[in-house]
């Protein structure tokens, strides 16, 4: 089975060698967790690596997208494969007609049609919640069994971030869309003694793949994300 | 009393045997506790030992599943009678329909039809979340009752995978079908020191069976679900 | 005062002897903690010690219910005076005609001339929930108050069968029918170590009686519900 | 300042010799926590020391009250100023009348009547759930309000029976109750080691009274209350 | 900056000589936390020393109160500028009017005529939720955004004494009214070994005052107030 | 990248040097965790270096905000581009008309003519909440989303105050606008030892900045926050 790296340094041992192609792939996490950064951090590597990336923006605009993942030592994105879209601007200078628009369906046939013109390989969307706000959805499940029905269908990996209310437990989604998605990984923040914290990233579900499900510390070292400890078993 | 094996290797005695036939039994569990891949074994063990199986999956299409399956170890699904029908595919080709139906009856007159011609003596329904998702329920006490009351009418055993929303304590279920259900099989994962965690399979009710109620750790080995504990008293 | 022995080895001491003749008697407990087992098998040790009993079955069919019991090592139920009325059937033959009809109004009078006709002086209705599915309820505490009171008018002893949600922390009951009953036994899973589970009865409430309220282990051997502890004090 | 005593062996001396004529006091428990017997037992010690006390009870008949009372060594009841109100008898008498009357203003009215006429001092309604289970209440608070307002307007001492739901935190009311009332005590079950339970009073509000405010183990010798550890300070 | 003294000995070290003229501080806790006790002794402390206080009793009746904080050491209240205004007994007298009159406004306006002509320099309020039963808030926020402003705008200093209902998390007001007050004065019982509970004072929030945020346990000693241990740093 | 420092001695330095010019940054507490004092003093700090600030308080008055940051060490407010807009103010003035206007809408225009007119570099509101009350929100996410983008699009860094009900578990937000900003400060206090705390302060989120997550015991000292503790890795 082909596999889409996430060149996370010691963590695609952990998950078979990677995602499985094709699949759709939640990245959850609270506020701060890196979320953002790790799906872009997917894309840019395999986009180097030889894929066309299409990432679509829905809350944060595309300079500062851009200028964060630079930051974060991911360089020369105008001149790869990797397209930014972003919606966020789109809105912001159509506000008066936003309510008149279905924009769940503007947003699938945009995908839909960029992956057959440009042969995008990989799609992220950040973030659900960010897509969910443009439309109400009046059978969420019903909806989104459709939606990811159709990424399913395209000829491409999606990763889908998924904003999880800090204090909310553990859900890892809103409409519990880790049942319909095929892997989740969970970006978590946890305390360690009584002032410091550490990020660690979980691989709680990855359909078509033995994988472990404990917790991995990840740090982001000379450009590249990393676990920190051996995979067990 | 005819029981049917799980074949999850030394679990069998955990539950007197096996299932008791006619059973409608839970497999309950929050994403990424193999519940999919254990309702399935159970169906393709026992097709494999004579039975005739039944899987109904309304939110994964068959390519994904049956894939996902024979990754696990379960090869020749396609030379056995083993019938895995895609509603997920008939949903998505029929989406401008969707509303129009009562999916519930046409699931039930399906099974109802396909178990009387084919003698289909297992059946799985994955999920019934996604079965959910097709109606709203307007009693679902009443409406399950009935339901409950059609498949125990049936010549068969059902297996019903049940999701549980991470985090959502230890409901086992969203309309309190493991009061309807004639056994529960739970499956649950546990945090091991700081970093790991372990899945383990509980046995909360079986009717007609004098099981013990404690968790067992599961792994699959060499193409095999087995516990890794000895049943106690 | 007579008393109804629950036939619970052990426990009866705990209770002064027994359940107070006329008391209603919930019997709580999550799926799995054999509350049908507990129920049958008093009416069962009763009606071979003379009595006449009445169990009334609202989710569960006659045989299922029966042969659950015969392989707990009650024999002989079929040519004793112990009447099953399979409610579920009924419900299942004429599901068309259930919505017409005030099930709550035909499950008390039919219980109220058997009682008076055939002289039954314990009844036991399996479950509550499986009643308040057939019936809304305008207002919840009035009219299980009369249904209580009704109950109490009659010259029999009521258990009723209390399904409790698991994950449900202690809540008792539904509409606090634990207000309204006379007593209430509970059946509780405790954990025993890191995988072992241990089945425990409380009697939580009994009215006219100086009764223990600790936890008892509850075990079945050899045909016997029986505690495993002395009753202290 | 003239006190009631509430003849719990040891207790009267924790809340300053009595509850202070006038007030109204709710007995709070979850089921199974004696609060019947508690009120009870203070009205029969006083009206053997020379009280007159009207009981109300909503939901338990006559009989069985008085019944369970003379079980904890209250004897001759009949032949004291105690007068037992069972309002439950009439209400399964009158059921079909139920819904045309406004409860709350009969029971008013009827407690004014009888406490001018038969010059009771003491008054207990058991239970305050019995009582809003008659009629639905606009406006809980402002309702409240009035009614505690006219039982303090009475030349009278009042105890209010509130059932807690098991489970329910440490709510001690319905509808905030103990802001309205002058005294609150608290019976509680405290788990004692892995087993056993011990039955707890507690003062947690008395108005006009310097009351310590700790748990004190309640237990019945003799046919007397009594708490079973010094108080403090 | 001109500070009104608590006079509860030790405390007003702990918020920098007293809480700040003008200010609006809620006085929470539950039930049985003295919270009336410690508004009203602050009034008449500072009324012995000069001030003019006004006391809005909205559920505790002029006798009851006045009769309690004599009871408590607080003498002569007859013979001082301290005035208690019962409304508790024009809710009684009105009760049919109660429903047609917008008593926030009633209160609001009396409020301000009696700080104008009688130079009251200090108000309080016991108790907000009696406060709110009154009239129903359409818009909480900005009607008690304007309620608290006008407060301000008094030339005098309020306390409003806001209950908290037992078992409700941390949470300090109904409303957020903690957002929109001055400062937050918190009286909280704790659970001291198995059966004894102490009442701790903390100042949660003081504007304009650099106080400790530490819990103080409170006691009352000869007629006054204290804290029993030493303010730190 | 540019970048405004908070002036917290030994904070900037674990956020990179302070927060990237142009960013919306949430400052988050629970009453009495100083979040106007930080948000404040970060504008104060900053003008003196020669920025202009704009602070629009909506629920406290300018008088007592000016004389409480003076009481904090901050002077001369009134000589400083640090202008105070005094929304309560006009809020109270202006209280009949209050419900006719858009004032999310007036505030927007309000800052985007002031940034523009008098280059106002530094922008604070105090508080969401209080904005949020003066108009309801009619699908919070869409507006926030375009609320949020208008602040992005000022050449100005902006600071929101937002208040966290006591007790609320770890939520950082009403509507999760801690998704749409770019950074998140937190404070919190802790319970130290018995009857201590200690206030801490957290960098939970900061977009294109490379920041220690740990939490930082906040003081403030001859007029300065500072951090008591070195910023670890």
């Amino acid at each position: 089975m082909d596999r889409v790296k996430t060149f996370i340094q010691g963590f695609d041992e952990a998950i078979g060698g990677g995602v499985p192609k094709g699949h759709v792939v939640l990245v959850c996490g609270s506020p701060g967790t890196m979320k953002t950064s790790v799906a872009f951090s997917i894309l840019y590597n395999n986009v180097k690596a030889g894929s066309k990336g299409l990432y679509i923006s829905l809350e944060e605009n595309h300079d500062d997208l851009k200028g964060a993942m630079e930051d974060l030592g991911m360089k020369g994105i105008e001149n790869m494969e990797l397209y930014i879209l972003d919606v966020s601007k789109i809105r912001l200078e159509h506000k008066d007609e936003e309510l008149n628009k279905n924009w769940l369906d503007i947003v699938t046939k945009y995908i839909e049609q960029r992956v057959k013109v440009n042969k995008f390989d990989l799609v992220a969307i950040d973030s659900l919640a960010g897509l969910y706000s443009l439309n109400k959805l009046e059978n969420p499940r019903r909806e989104l069994f459709h939606f990811f029905g159709f990424l399913r269908s395209l000829d491409a990996t999606t990763f889908l971030v998924s904003e999880i209310p800090s204090g909310n437990g553990t859900r890892l989604s809103m409409y519990d869309e880790d049942f319909l998605s095929d892997g989740v990984l969970l970006l978590q923040m946890f305390d360690k003694g009584e002032t410091d914290v550490q990020l660690r990233l979980r691989c709680v579900k990855m359909r078509r793949t033995k994988h472990d499900q404990g917790y991995y510390p990840l740090v982001r070292n000379n450009g590249q994300f990393q676990i920190t400890r051996a995979v067990s078993g």
